[in-house]
C-alpha cells in the first residue's frame, strides 16, 4: 500500500513527541523526517531512550520528500516557515497558535506580535473535526486547535448550535503539567507542583478568543461571552472542562443528552457518558468523553468535557486531521484505548 | 496557666487524626480523652505509628473531667450523643453536618432522615468565625462548617456583603481525596485516583444548602443561587474554590480586591493574595487565602479561594472556634506555616 | 488470516484489564469470552468505561471455542479450574503463582496450602521466553512469572549464567501500587499511598523462592542465595529492580556491558541502556530495560533492571508467551512504546 | 528570655526555606538576618507567599549582631565566607558537603576542587548528634550531615558499633524529589518525575565516602566497603534507605532489635519501630524511623532507615544541633508531627 511521507517539525517538545510515537505505528504513513535545533545530529533513540525503536536522525529541517508536513514549533516561530512549505507541495498540519484566529488585530491583541503571514489566515482551516470535516478534507493547511479549546468547544458545541443556552458561558478548566511544555522552569518542577492546585491566566488566557470565535460559528455567528478560567492539577496528562451556562428554557436531564448524542452520533472520538467522565479514561487516546447535565434547581446546564491534552488536545487530533486530508479512514493509526491505571 | 481538656469522639478518621495532631501541641488545652470503636485498646501511637509521641489509648466512649468534646463521627451517628454530651457541662463541637442546616426538613431532603435532635438546631452555632465570632462565644454547640462551604463562603462573602454581585454563583471546587475519608472503596485507591480528574455530585452534593444558607444571612437575606461543582484531583490535602458570579454594576478589580481586604482587616486566618494562591500554601495551615479578580469583558466577579480541607476545612477551624469558645487567642496552637515542598 | 480465539477469566483484576486492552488489537486473536464473577451479567465496557469499544459481556464461566485461555483467577483459585481447560484442548496460560514453583512442599510452604493439581507440576513451563522459549512454544500449560521475578531473573541471568558472580545476590525492589492489585485496603487508598515509600515482606515474600529456582536452573543448578526486599512507590505502574552481587573476578564495566548485550542480543523486548534506565521508559510496553554496571571499589556488580509490572511483568509476558505458542511472531499485539509523558 | 539571633545564608534554597520555616516558631532564637542573592531586596513573604508570616528583607549578606549562622550555599561557594564569620565570634552550622570529609585530597577527589580552607577541616565536626554530641557542643563549626548519610550511618551505626556485621555493606537508598535542589532542570519537571523510578550516580554519589568515614569511627576504625546506590521516587520529601550487610554470626531477630533500641535508648530523634517505617511517619519532622531485622536463611541484616530528607536530613538536624551548641534543650523547635495524610 502507498505509505505517504511524514515530517515533524521540532519533533522535542511533547506535541512533537507524542506526534512521532503516533506515527510510529500508523499503518498508512511513514515518519520519515523529524528536525530540532538543540537536539539535531543525535538519534530520536539515543535522545529519548524510550523512544527505542526510533532511530530517526534529527536534522535541522525538513529532509526528503515529505507529503505531509506536522509543525510544532512555538507560536511565531513556525509560522514563517508554513509558505515555503506549502509552495514545496506539502500538507501542513500547524499546533501551534498561529493559524487559529481569523482576526489579526485579534491575534496580535492577544499573542503580542504582529501576525508574520496574515495571507495565509483565510486560507487556513480550524482543525476540529467534529465541526469542520468538510474543510479539512479539502485544506492545505490546517490549524489545530488548542487543548483547551478543544474540550471547551466539544462540549459547548450542540447546546449553542440547538440554541439550549444564553451565549454566555463560564469554561472552569482543569490541566496536566504536560500542556504547559517541556521546557524546566520555576514553577513545573515536581516539588512545586506535586500535590497543588492552582488557577492562571483568568479571562486573559489565549485560548479565550479561540473559544469565543469557534462557538460563534457553530451558534450562527451569535458573539458569546465566554469567560475561561484554566487550572493545574499534579498530574502529567489530562483535561477537564466543566461548562456552565444559563438555560434559555427549562429542558430535561434526558432531553439535553439526547441531543447530544444525536449531535455526536458518528464521531468516531467523541462519546456522550453515563455516568461524569474521569480523565483518565482518555489517557494516550483521541477520545473525548462528554457528561451534559441539567441543574433544574438553577436553570443551568453544566458540560464535563474531558480528553488528553497530548492526544485529542495536540498530536492526536493532528493525526486525525492527517486521516482526513490524505482520505484516510478517520480512526486509522489513533484505535488506542487508555492503559489503565 | 489552667489547662482545658479536651476529647474527640472518633480519633480514627482524617479529622479526628487531625484534631489529635494540632490539640497534641496546644500550649492551654490537654488532649485527655479519645474514642473509636474499631480501634478501642489500642494505644493511639501503636494504632498511628507517625503519632509516636500520642500514647493515649483509644477508648469506646469519652472518659474523664473532659471540657470540650469534639465530635467527629460521621453524619447521624454523632447527633445522638450530643444531649448527653451538654447535659455533662461539656462544650461540642460536631465536625459533622448534623447540626449545620437549620431548616429540619432541609436536612431531611439532602442527608436522607429525620433529624435526630432538632431541638438543638436552633441553639447549634454555625462555626464559621470569620462570620459568626460572636455567637460562636457564648455557645454550647458549634457545627463545624464542611470543607467545600467554608472555602465558597469566605470566597463570596465580601461580594455578597457589599452587594457587588447577583445572588446567582458557580463555584466550581477542587479537592484532594482526604475529603472523602479514610475508607477504602473502589474509587479512592492510589491506582484509581492518581494521574486522573472528575467531577461528582454534580448540583448534587450535599454542601450546596449549607452555602446557599450561610450566603443568605451574609447578603441580608437574599436567597441566592448557587450551583456547586465539586471534583476530585490527585492530591491528599486542598481545597481551591473557583466561584463566578455577574456583578452588579461595574468596578475596577482594584477596587474589588480593596473591598475584601477590608472585609478580612483583621482576621488572623484569611489573607487577600496579590497573586493567585496555591493550595500547597496552605497545606497544614489554618489559612484561608482568597483572590478576587474582576473579569471586565465579561462582566464577572471571579474569586479563588484555597484551603487545606483537613484544616481549615475541618479540625483547623474547629480548634479555631474552641480558642473563641475558652476566651483564648484565636490562633492559639494554630500558627503552623506551610512545610513545603 | 485465521483468528485464534481467546478467553480470560477474571478479566476484573488489573491483569485481566490490562490483558484485555492489549488482545483487543492483537491482529491474529479475537478476544471472544471474558469472565467474572463480581461483575457477570454486565458489558466490559459498561463496567470499564474506559473500555468504551470492548462491548463484550462479562460471563460467569468461559463460552464458546476458545483455544487460549489466560487464567487469572489469585492464587489457588484458579488452579481447580485449569485441569478441566486442558482436558477441553484448550492451551492455558496461568497469570497467577500456581504452576511456577515446581517443588510441591516448597509451595505449601510459602503459599500456605497443599497444591491444588500437582500432577500438572512437572509438565507447566515457566512462561519466562527470554530463558524458555523452546518449552514455552510446546507447552499446552504455561506459568506466567511473576513481576518481582521477571525483573529480578532478567536483570542477573547473564551474569549467574556467564558465572561472574557469587551464587549470592540482594534484589532490592521498587513497584508501583497496581503490583498489590485492584482490592481496597486500608494500605492502599491515595491518601496512604502518595507521598510515601515503605519496604514490606522483607525476606519473606513470595516471589523469593521463584527467583532462586529461575537463577539455579540457569546458574547450572547453583542453588543462589537471594535476598529479596521489596517496595512500595507512589505511582502506579512499573517495578525498578536494583541487584547487587559480589564479583567472582575482576572485570571491567565495558566487559559486562559486552556480556550483557550478547546474551540478550536478538531479544525483541530486552534492552541493555547506555544509562540507568527509568521505569517510565517500559510504561504501558513489553520491554525490560537492564543497565549493569561494575563497582570496582567494591568488587560488586549492580544491575538495574526495569519492567512495567501490568505488562512484561504480566499481562504483555503471557501474550508473548502466547504468541510463541501459536507459532506467531513474537512481538505480535506488543510492539507500543510508552505514552510519556 | 534571652533570644539568640540567628541567620540563614541562601534562604532561597528548600533547606534555607525549611530552616526559615523551622526558626520562626523556635521559642529561643530569632531569625533576624535572611540572605539570597538573586531575591535581595524582597521580603521573604513576597518572594515566597507561603512564608506570609514572615515579612524578614532578603539582603545580599548577614545583617546585624548574629549569634549563630546556618550556611545553606551550595558546596564550595559558602566555605571561603565560613572564616570570616568565625572571626565575627558567630557560631557556624553549614548545610553544604564543604566541612564534612576530614582529608582535603578525599574532598577533592570526589568535589572536583581544593578545598578552599582545609585548615577549619580539624576544627568542624561531623554534625550528626546521636554520635557526635558532647563534639558538637563545644564546637564552633559543625559540618551539618548530607540527607542520605544521616539515613544511612543511623541506620547502620549500631551493628557495625556491636561488630554484628561484615564490614561492607549494600546501602539501596529512595529519595523524593527536593533532595537535588528548587533549581529547575529537564529531569525535575513534574512530568518527567511523575509515575517514575530511576537509579542515579550509581556507586559515584558523593555522600558515598562520607557513610564510609563516619562508619569507620564507629566500628573503632576498620574502614567499611560501602556500595551505595540512590534512587528518586515520585514525591517531594523522604528519604528510605536499605541496607543490606552479612552477619558475622547467628543472631536473633529479637537480638538484634534489643541492640539497636539500647543503642538509641534515649534519643529524642531515633525510633526503632515494630513494623517498616513509611517515609511519610517522618512527613515534616525530625524523626529518624528504624527497623532492623535478621534475613536467617541468607545469614544478613537488613536495615530499613527513614528520614525527612530537608528536617533530619538538613534543616531539622541543624537545628538540633544548634540547640546543643547554645545548651538548649534538644528537641526545642523540633515536637513537629507528621501532618498526613
Amino acid at each position: 500500500m502507498k505509505k505517504y511521507k511524514a515530517g515533524i517539525i521540532n519533533v522535542t517538545g511533547y506535541a512533537g513527541l507524542e506526534l512521532a510515537r503516533i506515527l510510529a505505528s500508523h499503518p498508512s504513513v511513514e515518519l520519515c523526517s523529524v528536525t530540532g535545533r538543540s537536539l539535531a545530529g543525535k538519534k530520536l533513540s539515543d535522545a529519548f531512550p524510550y523512544l527505542h525503536s526510533l532511530d530517526l536522525p534529527i536534522t535541522e529541517s525538513l529532509e526528503g520528500e515529505v507529503d505531509i508536513a506536522f509543525m510544532a514549533l512555538p507560536h511565531k516561530e513556525g509560522a514563517s516557515l508554513v509558505p515555503d512549505l506549502l509552495s514545496k507541495g506539502m500538507r501542513v498540519i500547524d499546533i501551534s497558535a498561529d493559524f487559529r484566529l481569523k482576526d489579526p488585530p485579534l491575534y496580535q491583541a492577544w499573542y503580542g506580535f504582529e501576525h508574520p503571514c496574515p495571507e495565509l489566515l483565510a486560507e487556513a482551516v480550524y482543525g476540529l473535526p467534529e465541526l469542520k470535516r468538510k474543510d479539512i478534507a479539502s485544506a492545505r493547511l490546517v490549524a489545530n486547535p488548542g487543548c483547551y479549546p478543544t474540550s471547551a468547544i466539544l462540549g459547548l458545541a450542540p447546546a449553542f448550535k440547538m440554541d439550549l443556552i444564553e451565549p454566555n458561558a463560564i469554561v472552569d478548566a482543569k490541566s496536566g503539567l504536560s500542556g504547559s511544555g517541556r521546557t524546566p522552569t520555576a514553577k513545573n518542577i515536581f516539588c512545586e507542583a506535586s500535590e497543588d492546585v492552582c488557577a492562571y491566566s483568568i479571562g486573559t488566557h489565549r485560548h479565550q478568543p479561540e473559544i469565543v470565535q469557534e462557538l460563534s460559528l457553530v451558534g450562527g455567528g451569535v458573539i458569546p461571552r465566554v469567560t475561561f478560567c484554566p487550572h493545574l492539577v499534579p498530574m502529567s496528562r489530562g483535561i477537564l472542562s466543566s461548562a456552565y451556562a444559563r438555560l434559555k428554557q427549562p429542558v430535561t436531564d434526558e432531553e439535553v443528552k439526547e441531543i447530544y448524542r444525536r449531535f455526536y452520533k458518528d464521531e468516531p472520538f467523541v462519546k456522550i457518558t453515563a455516568e461524569p467522565p474521569h480523565t483518565r479514561y482518555t489517557r494516550g487516546t483521541n477520545m473525548c468523553f462528554i457528561y451534559p447535565v441539567v441543574d433544574a434547581l438553577n436553570e443551568r446546564l453544566i458540560v464535563i468535557s474531558c480528553i488528553d491534552n497530548l492526544v485529542k488536545g495536540a498530536a492526536g487530533q493532528a493525526v486525525q486531521n492527517m486521516n482526513i486530508m490524505l482520505g484516510l479512514s478517520e480512526d486509522t493509526g489513533l484505535k488506542a484505548i487508555a492503559a489503565l491505571p
